[in-house]
């Protein structure tokens, strides 16, 4: 196993860790990701020290640094809620994201092999995807597979894959009611699988174990307003996936999902989180057809005006929901320009400059 | 293994088989297939006599059958290509049809268990489809797996299933270009999984190991005017598999891709592939934008309605592509009208009562 110098991109690739404890998660991590720089969202008490392992590079922001950075527009960043952690991929100045839950371990493949995560997740956003035709044979770019028969020669080239969607071993990703129904199901199928999910379909992207190109999709991956003070929690990730695959479908880019899995070691409580995401459950029932539902208009050339014109919609036809969505809307424009400010074209190093605590 | 009396839906599925030599590769599938109904559809010389492996219960249709039986309609059934399946499906009177080539063999899981593929294709029949919302750990009805968080609970009944699609271990199902450039790829990749292809989205529909429901879809299950006379192979089962999954789409019905594998034994000759091919090469990128834009009016609401419709729109808009596409829309018509002729509602075995040649 390496722990240096042939660290795949590794100048051009963050790992974002929102946390409120000491991240001890991160010893079993460090034959793969101690090459790479870290930013850390501490969430909840700014007085809080949180302890990194040694020889980890990395900087750390708490609630404290987001409100200095951010002023006013810190209101969009979440707080108490792991939501923090989309505030690490507007400080970011690199080209790629990996983000991960300090509740992940390494998880084995059925050789026994440990899973370098990390690893897939830059294969999968390396290679191309296939978002208009499915491939019987998964994903086409992998060794050993390729197009299957009756695959159009003009799709073949594939386009540019915006989002690598990871999944988890042991503790499924499942909601509250789910969980109270089967408190103990774990999921134990390894499948050796990357597709790419087809344009047009919505999928439920979890924040937990998630790579993406943050030039080209970066500023569509907010993860909106939850935890203190918002009426839901546990629907940060989702909002961000609903938004980000209408996005990619738009601009032509590819988001996939499988491998790599992560070991998921602890359940949250099922009754904290029922809590969470009670008025989620009937929401989404108008989100999802909204968001199957929503078109942009040509003109929307980039992330940016793609994610003012669709939070133009949210607040159009999601505000009759409730007004929470009327705020939401509000906050997804303070977001860029929250991501405009702090990510200037062609200049780098503005969040940088204002010194969070840094580590190594 | 079970040879006998618990064979699933026994009475109420035919196993179609279109062949030109005998048939001794059921040898291996006894265990699994022996207490089920055979069709076989002999292509091919007429005269040559068929061997099917003792104990198996079959009856075999050459092309001096399918004319008698059809008339002047069987020009709708290809000659000297394994599209003649289709004229099983024709002639069943069961709910559900297994096809399979007579190329392919038992494959193995990794555990080295031979697998069962038609009890697999069954639990994907019998198991509903997720066409609307993508799952990320995929057949939500499998045991151990479920809906995940952000799954919106009305879509979780989810929809009838129409379409079986398994996969192929050793040979994989490529076109000859494929094929001339990777003549030693072998498909050693088992991936655990079924998946219901998104509406919206086609896939090339292979025709070498697949289950449908023939109530829900047969009458979409033509495989097209190919071989002898005409300027096309190969193209059979794509043809069959965009016309079915636009139905499909437009009926709310699902098509799942995946498990089961069969062991495909023998790569046929990319040369001899190329010549039938080339056509198809040219004209799919013509024929899938076709099907990724065709919509079917309110009305359409039987799969006869569907496919008339759809080959009226074959004749206008493909017949410009080619002269082709004119006849294969007039065939689908005729496809339409023998498939009523022989299966008027309520009644069955019209096909049986003209006496084919019988077994066992």
């Amino acid at each position: 196993m390496s722990t240096g110098g042939d660290a795949l991109l590794k100048e051009e690739l963050d790992i974002v860790i929102p946390t409120i404890r000491n991240l001890d998660f991160l010893e079993m991590w460090r034959p793969f990701l101690q090459p790479y720089h870290l930013i850390i969202v501490q969430d909840g008490d700014p007085s809080k020290v949180i302890k990194v392992p040694d020889g980890f590079d990395y900087e750390l922001y708490n609630r404290n640094d987001i409100n200095r950075l951010l002023g006013p527009r810190a209101s969009c960043i979440s707080f108490k809620d792991s939501a923090c952690r989309c505030f690490g991929y507007m400080v970011s100045k690199k080209k790629y994201i990996f983000t991960i839950d300090d509740d992940c371990f390494v998880a084995k493949d059925p050789s026994g092999e440990k899973i370098n995560a990390l690893a897939q997740h830059i294969k999968n956003l390396l290679s191309p995807s296939t978002p208009f035709f499915f491939n019987t044979l998964y994903d086409p770019y992998r060794e050993g597979a390729d197009f299957v028969r009756g695959y159009p020669f003009s799709l073949r080239e594939g386009v540019a894959t915006a989002v690598s969607h990871g999944l988890w071993l042991n503790i499924p990703d499942y909601d509250a009611p789910t969980q109270l129904v089967k408190p103990l199901e774990r999921n134990t199928r390894f499948v050796d699988a990357v597709l790419t999910i087809p344009k047009g379909t919505l999928f439920p992207m979890c924040g937990m174990n998630l790579a993406f190109n943050r030039e080209l999709i970066g500023p569509a991956m907010y993860f909106g307003l939850m935890g203190d003070g918002q009426p839901i929690g546990r629907y940060d990730d989702m909002w961000a996936g609903w938004c980000v695959k209408v996005i990619c479908d738009h601009l032509g880019l590819g988001v996939k999902t499988g491998l790599p899995y992560i070991w998921h070691s602890k359940a949250s409580n099922p009754f904290v989180n029922l809590k969470k995401e009670y008025k989620g459950i009937f929401w989404q029932e108008e989100i999802i057809p909204f968001f199957q539902s929503a078109t942009l208009p040509k003109d929307c050339t980039t992330v940016q005006k793609c994610y003012m014109e669709l939070s133009k919609q949210v607040k159009d036809k999601l505000g009759k929901v409730d007004p929470y969505f009327s705020k939401l809307a509000e906050a997804m424009v303070t977001w860029i320009e929250a991501w405009d400010e702090l990510n200037p074209s062609a200049q780098a190093g503005v969040a940088a400059a204002n010194g969070p605590v840094k580590g190594k």
